[in-house]
């Protein structure tokens, strides 16, 4: 598949996202695409966005340092760029399917393109997505509901502060995957060998702990239905820093729609540690 | 030892610092004590400090997450903060045995208190330190020369360069210690379960390759005998950060005079993964 055969009509859902280069994956969401990338471009590392003017980027870099588990850095372009190592050849104002446009803390705008509001100044923070981690939990025997059920997987406010860091304070946003009891060891080990992707779960069992009243009503993405003798199981959110936008109203941020990731040209297994 | 009994009079090298607590080891550091902190406080993490005004803060924070193994962030105070919870009860203007003060990028002062330079714009970050890992290798039978030497550890700036950040460049120093070739294995095994103070060697062996053309003279700290049958292996090193600042010539940043570290209260073992 080459970019230039790409045009707006032909963009269907392709047969077999998880074959696609993170290229090619970037081609058909910069071509007006629509939908979230759990599976996508499998092998390829996915990330979560958070842009914002320069005046604000340190407090998020520091938010992100003292949050590690919910806003792992992948990289950071410079104030205007708009592409970088994660990315080669592609332009994140127009790669990921879905954005989320912040006006003073409130959703102004969803639009599938954000040039209209580039400027100069914005900073953007690629942060770690638990995506990442869910090849190896599918390798290792371990089903991943939300793939498995065709929708984007189910994210969760809860009702535990991060760690404030300037003018950003906010909540931990949590994903959740119901796990089988007797895997839930396996899961907690696998996934601690990704800790740039959110690493080992922050909670196992019950929500009511985190603040979560009903798992049936995510804040973010779709339920999923939780088989008998499933535990839920999560996992800190990079979506943590949109929550603490919208908690501490900046007077503009851009994130992306939350399930609708950047895939970066990096690896999985470039995140997995001994 | 209680801080109230320690007057300037009394300050003297202590027959044991490995027992002290970090808050005693600070107290003596606060009361004009100078030393190298290498095999002080046994079991707590030391770290070196870097600080400078809220407008090269961010520039810094992104040169450390670009750079993670010289620069792994520990904390970071805000603005004017002169304490927190890696020192409590605890200031970072006096609790360091030695500063260096850099005035356009030289150094231009190294007092053993940087209350006279204080200003409330300055932002503090405390960054890991591979005396933390020391212990680990003594313990698992892997000698350290420096301490048997009774000397401060050698450090050299490298011809690697570091990824530059907005305003600060500069070259990667790494720290050295002499490795029987036997044990080599052990080292980069042992000091690789320690990321956030600086991990897995970066080099073993040819110094050359990294642009030292003579072990026998450190930039930075004391050279040590490297006896028969043992490899240099080169670790990365928290002074990176003043060595950019020393090329990149900001018009003021403080550090921790290179060896004279801050120590923490935090536990060597906190920063142990599995």
């Amino acid at each position: 598949m080459s970019e230039s055969t790409i045009s707006p009509a032909a963009v269907v859902l392709p047969e077999n996202p998880a074959a696609l280069l993170p290229s090619e994956a970037r081609a058909l969401f910069r071509s007006g695409l629509v939908s979230p990338t759990s599976g996508w471009s499998a092998g390829y590392a996915q990330a979560n966005l958070i842009i914002v003017p320069k005046a604000q980027a340190f407090d998020v870099l520091l938010f992100a340092q003292r949050n590690p588990k919910p806003c792992p850095i992948l990289g950071v372009l410079d104030a205007g760029e708009t592409t970088g190592a994660l990315l080669a050849g592609g332009d994140v104002r127009t790669d990921v399917a879905r954005y989320a446009v912040y006006v003073d803390g409130v959703k102004a705008d969803e639009p599938t393109d954000i040039s209209a509001y580039w400027r100069d100044d914005l900073v953007t923070f690629i942060v770690g997505c638990s995506f990442t981690f869910e090849a190896a939990l599918q390798e290792n025997g371990i089903r991943v509901a939300h793939i498995d059920q065709g929708v984007n997987v189910p994210m969760y406010r809860t009702s535990v502060r991060c760690e404030p860091a300037g003018s950003l304070a906010g909540p931990l946003v949590v994903s959740m995957r119901p796990v089988p009891a007797s895997q839930v060891a396996d899961a907690v080990r696998i996934t601690s060998r990704y800790p740039a992707v959110h690493g080992a779960p922050v909670h196992v069992g019950n929500p009511a702990e985190l603040g979560i009243a009903d798992l049936a009503r995510p804040d973010f993405g779709d339920a999923v239905d939780i088989p008998a003798n499933h535990v839920p199981v999560f996992w800190a959110c990079g979506v943590t820093p949109q929550a603490a936008v919208m908690e501490s109203r900046p007077a503009l941020a851009i994130g992306h729609a939350p399930g609708h990731m950047l895939i970066t040209d990096a690896r999985d297994s470039s995140y997995l540690v001994p």
